[in-house]
């Protein structure tokens, strides 16, 4: 009788040798690691972490975790629930297209925050966090698309997955253990796409981190579950998806490394504005475009931007990414469309709600989704005209190394003092050689000082 | 246009009266809470609870709650989360056979380990119980059976909202924080029936309790969900079920109450081995029946029985819960079934295994779940027969509260010193006098003592 499934992605996670991983999925890893943590210190002041922490942080158990980016301390299992949701809020974070996971934040949040309790070297860690990338990509794959389409977001189910598989694998469990760790995480994968556009969204992989985190525990102190839970006829692909395709749960394991098809956004907007935005910010740099001398904007992009992000009259941040118009206008008015770009201030921003209102845009079939034309008309009779014909952070025009450690720098100074942005920076590329990754997590909250969340709280 | 689903459950969770609630509601209100809190006493030293207490109880917040019948303490999450699989894991606890939910476990855990931790008059916690319970059956009652037969544990996905239901009444919450609540129950509720036979099934009723008491937390602070959570196109109904109907949802609330449809199990086992145990029971008090005495035993039984519970070849007591013949061999040699009964002690006794090895089942189409036909052939040549027409514990012939009372006990002298037994009893079917219900819940751990959980860890 063939071995199923679960078990066989089980024996996966707890044997896979670092000598086995090849040198570009490691600096993939690394990659993916450097981006993580840049959204997890960008979104660590956002309201939903306040909140969350607000509401559960009298609830945490002996604070042994740093939250990233943050001077509180929590307990390991509500600091991954407060790291994912930090790196996931912007919604800036990673992307595997052929699964539409964001990957990163379920697995490293929970890593991040066992590390910062336990003492783990580099290599574990990012061998944990390939492991756990695994388990959750390829349980992604084989439901993927019907399980998303049917309005499961696959980051929080999936996630859970990955989160059980990297801390197991640190924690060194059996594979029988590992078993019922991944059952665990079957039976608690959850996330409705009904949450998206709330805080709720967010807090899918950081629910995500936190259940796998706690599966992998109860696992390991002996608490069972069903022995098949990706693949049993009442298991996570047969009750969460209406279609699905289990080879690819083992098929390449340890040879197929979905870390490879890992992408980064530049822009922490939908994904559909990011060319439109990227031949706006070339015209500001070309042509030093302000407020001032445009009289009108023309879009020409293709027709699923007109449906998903056609709104000109907002007054948020959060409808701010949904608008190509405001996209445009941060990229011709301030030449950059980061995080400052997509606050509430920013939208509601006199310059540049009067060039958001001069744009128009035209679906155009011929255009691609990474596709754009732009073309500025100037106060003083000039036409200018961008095109851009692959989007750059697809992943056929990956970000740079470089371009990771500008979008890195400019979300770190939201939560750290500016000097030690570099120094975190490199520890995070460097990580896989850390004696402890304590270390980088040191120089990842604000003055390396952190402090039990009761001690903050009223 | 017409009020969404989520938002008019809301309103009559948070605004429901008191004075609105039947005298019979209330009464069963009672029965259930005795039952439940039975149950809970009664599991409380399962490996199951032993081993989630070991894995998770260091990474307890602050210990502010006990944990039923034992004498460890932790902080409410977790105490909801351990409450929650005392009180499930003989599956002896509650049932409303419409939607096949155990509706007590996920709502009176969170409640408990609440009241445990903060004042609460019995008249709140009772109401509370009363609204959660509507709000669990009801979202259930929507999208059961489509729901339940595709895999999911119903127990564990509408528990959760339950659970949020309940806390989220005690808080005090708004209604638009009631409605996020609610949204944050959706897109955590979880569990599916391939954990059926691990430990995982308990974990359902408990995990939705802790869930769903976050839930309430986290939207008491602000955390923000989607608004149609249960109704909306990516929300609970249309991704968790193929088919749903929401105006169970909403039909007759306030005047319709679910509680006066729950049941209550004699016996801790497949629930269609019933009327084959009732008999032998009845033939073992008539008769004094015992093991050397018996040559043959014969049961007719209804085909279903056969196809669930045929098993005869058995070690472990999770096995003679779904053993029709360990059923009538417990019943004929002791004259009972209660948990002692479904040990692996009781399934290895060599009297009990002689009789179940002896008896021989054929399905009678003729016969319905809630009947049965017994004949028992003496060693001295006699045959005794023995029929059930109508199951003791169904809907139609309930446990009498002198019933209930008497399996309370059986249960609660596993965890409660014999003495304190009928104290906690007696304030239980109170619970809606007391002036706080921390008066019963002192009166349910070993000694009214308790301890935090860590100092008990090594």
């Amino acid at each position: 009788m063939k071995m199923g499934e679960t078990r066989t992605l089980a024996e996966y996670v707890v044997s896979s040798d670092w000598d086995d991983v090849p040198a570009d999925v490691r600096h993939e890893a690394a990659r993916s690691l450097v981006n993580y943590l840049g959204c997890a210190l960008g979104g660590s002041a956002d309201p939903a972490v306040e909140t969350a922490i607000r509401a559960l942080g009298p609830y945490s158990g002996p604070p042994t975790s740093a939250v990233l980016g943050r001077i509180d301390r929590l307990d390991p299992l509500h600091a991954s629930l407060m790291n994912g949701i930090s790196s996931h809020v912007y919604d800036f974070d990673d992307t595997t297209p052929q699964n539409y996971i964001h990957p990163s934040s379920p697995v490293a949040s929970a890593l991040f925050a066992y590390a910062s309790a336990n003492a783990v070297t580099g290599r574990d860690f990012v061998q944990a966090f390939i492991v756990g990338f695994e388990a959750e990509s390829r349980v992604g794959n084989a439901v993927y698309p019907a399980h998303y389409d049917a309005g499961w977001h696959i980051t929080g189910t999936a996630g859970t997955f990955g989160a059980a598989a990297a801390i197991g694998r640190l924690r060194g469990l059996s594979v029988q253990q590992m078993v019922w760790a991944l059952g665990l995480a079957a039976t608690q994968a959850a996330g409705l796409r009904e949450m998206f556009g709330s805080m709720g969204k967010a807090f899918h992989p950081g629910r995500a981190a936190q259940n796998g985190y706690s599966a992998a525990l109860l696992a390991e102190a002996g608490f069972t579950a069903g022995e098949r839970g990706i693949e049993g006829p009442r298991g996570f692909a047969a009750v969460q998806s209406a279609a699905f395709d289990l080879s690819k749960v083992t098929e390449g394991l340890g040879t197929d490394f979905n870390l490879r098809r890992n992408t980064y956004k530049p822009f922490p907007c939908g994904i559909v504005n990011h060319p439109t935005i990227e031949a706006c910010i070339r015209l500001h740099h070309d042509h030093q475009t302000d407020a001032a001398g445009i009289r009108a904007v023309r879009l020409h992009v293709a027709p699923l931007v007109l449906d998903l992000c056609n709104q000109k009259n907002i007054t948020t941040g959060l409808q701010g990414k949904f608008s190509v118009y405001h996209g445009a206008a941060v990229g011709l008015v301030r030449g950059r469309a980061g995080i400052q770009e997509y606050t509430d201030d920013a939208v509601n921003d006199a310059a540049i709600r009067r060039v958001r209102e001069s744009a128009t845009a035209t679906g155009d079939p011929s255009l691609t989704e990474d596709q754009a034309r732009v073309e500025v008309e100037l106060a003083d009779g000039r036409t200018l005209r961008q095109a851009v014909e692959q989007s750059l952070g697809n992943i056929h025009r990956p970000l740079t190394d470089a371009q990771l450690d500008a979008k890195f720098r400019a979300q770190a100074v939201l939560a750290l003092p500016e000097p030690r942005v570099d120094a975190a920076l490199s520890l995070c590329w460097r990580i896989a050689a850390l004696a402890d990754v304590a270390e980088l997590i040191d120089a990842s909250v604000p003055a390396g000082r952190t402090v039990p969340s009761g001690v903050l709280q009223s």
